[in-house]
């Protein structure tokens, strides 16, 4: 399939083969609690327990295992705000391809580390002032390097989809799923799995309330650009849906709803001190629309993609003081 | 069994049998990074994941299942530094009786505030200078109340031991376990477990340095009193082993080791960032007890008990910003 062309239900199944072995199935949480507190049954698809910490492990490497032995011998190179950059590190390091990484002055130390640790090559931008998209095409040509971009691109779509698949598949059918949207990585692959194995669901995309692009672009029908936004949920700091995420976003998503930082910091809380568990500011988007649209949730089966949970201690700690 | 008497292995079946349904099978985590780091194979049993946020429900529930209709109306006295409180505050709330929690001036607030929430009474007192023992004995005689211990009580260390017994139940026989040491209740329930399930693993208690009054009880062949230590792991704060868990400790464990404070905030940054849980200070003494010794632990398959969860997150702060 080229990478241009809109990836279906079918190349989510293929991903899940490819990733078997490779990837966690990561477990369901679930919490009486949080339950109680919105008077649903909700089950959260733990991806921050996905190796390195989040879901974009498996676009990645469903991504990079479909290249040729030519291509994986020159290697690849990569743009993203933390998690994709660490996925395509370790994916790379995991079948022997050279990896280069271009991230953020002000990405989380942690993830800078992290993807370091893989034995990637990192490259540093400013976010608020040059293109990484156009310092990737750049490394892309000189070293002829495999351009894998953060998520509009049909096959990191169809391995982001493998995780609702497998909450549908453990738990059953859905009344209602929520994930988190950034560049729409998650969301459209979610949206493949779910409307093939649990059609009635209801489908939820969450952004930052500061960068509502996403919002702005399904309710518009074109695709919004916005100056990057500043919020703590890092991993979804991007300016703009892609086209072949938007195609699939507005054709089976129900709709884009949006959650504020002291939100998300709430969520942090709720996940540290009730579930004793670490879930990073863009990990907790789902959850927090959840809370505040719990009067039409009621009684409901309700699916939460915890999509990360790469959070400097540091940062965690100073939002919490917030 | 009369509470004097020393518990058996029988006797961990049965609790078994009455937490069924009610305590949470809690999940065995694993980490490639921590087994990298030690060389060996380590299981995790989660009861920081457990109902209340630690092991402490498993005994709390056993020995108040067990009390009799008249004594189950007239209602149940605790004292504790925290999470034997909230186990007691939470069973009695599930069995429909009422309770009375002594708890000391500077326990977590976390830890106060949900023991009010599953509806018992707290009566605070000074923990340098009150005795709690003394105070719980009077509200018992004065309002008929069944006093449960935190550690020294048969049926208490019996429904302990059920922790022990499904991290074996469920990954296979260890070759070494290590386990909190505070007074000795899940030490030696899990010990009595252990011989019967795994004869052949090594047991080892960890306590604070700054109070390792069990180790030189077990070194020396009596129980040894101490004042109160200041360390973080406040469930760990005791200052003296009981008589039925050092009779159980000094028949059937292999040594006591200790860990210090600057250990278990290492280990508890180690939990938060590569395996994204939240463990309480004394939950942290195994593994940290486990890093230090692991020249001693090449290749063996060793378990882990990560006895609780309940941390405020303010002090969690404080204590990574050290």
């Amino acid at each position: 399939m080229p990478s241009s062309a809109l990836p279906t239900y079918a190349d989510v199944v293929d991903a899940a083969r490819r990733l078997e072995g490779h990837a966690h199935r990561t477990p369901v949480l679930t919490s009486r609690t949080a339950d109680a507190e919105l008077g649903c049954s909700l089950f959260f698809k733990a991806e921050h327990l996905q190796r390195m910490g989040a879901f974009k492990f498996r676009g990645a490497f469903n991504a990079l295992s479909r290249l040729d032995d030519a291509q994986r011998r020159r290697g690849v190179v990569a743009f993203s705000s933390g998690n994709h950059a660490q996925a395509i590190a370790l994916s790379a390091g995991m079948l022997g391809m050279p990896a280069t990484i271009v991230m953020p002055h002000d990405a989380p130390e942690a993830k800078v580390a992290a993807t370091r640790g893989y034995g990637a090559e990192v490259v540093i931008y400013n976010r608020y002032t040059e293109d990484r998209e156009q310092i990737s095409r750049t490394l892309a040509q000189e070293r002829g390097l495999a351009l894998i971009p953060p998520y509009d691109h049909a096959d990191v779509i169809a391995g982001q989809g493998t995780a609702a698949m497998e909450l549908i598949e453990e738990v059953g059918p859905l009344d209602v799923l929520l994930a988190p949207l950034g560049g729409g990585g998650l969301l459209s692959g979610t949206a493949l799995a779910v409307r093939a194995l649990s059609p009635l669901c209801r489908i939820y995309g969450v952004e930052p309330e500061a960068g509502n692009d996403g919002q702005r672009s399904f309710r518009s029908g074109q695709i919004v650009h916005i100056d990057t936004p500043r919020t703590i949920a890092d991993g979804a700091q991007t300016q703009h849906l892609g086209a072949l995420t938007f195609a699939i976003i507005r054709d089976k998503v129900d709709d884009i709803l949006t959650a504020s930082d002291d939100e998300l910091v709430s969520c942090m809380q709720f996940f540290a001190t009730r579930m004793k568990t670490l879930v990073e500011p863009t990990g907790c988007l789902p959850f927090a629309a959840a809370r505040s649209h719990k009067n039409v949730l009621q009684g409901k089966r309700v699916g939460i993609l915890l999509s990360g949970g790469n959070i400097d201690l540091n940062r965690f700690c100073q939002s919490m003081a917030r």
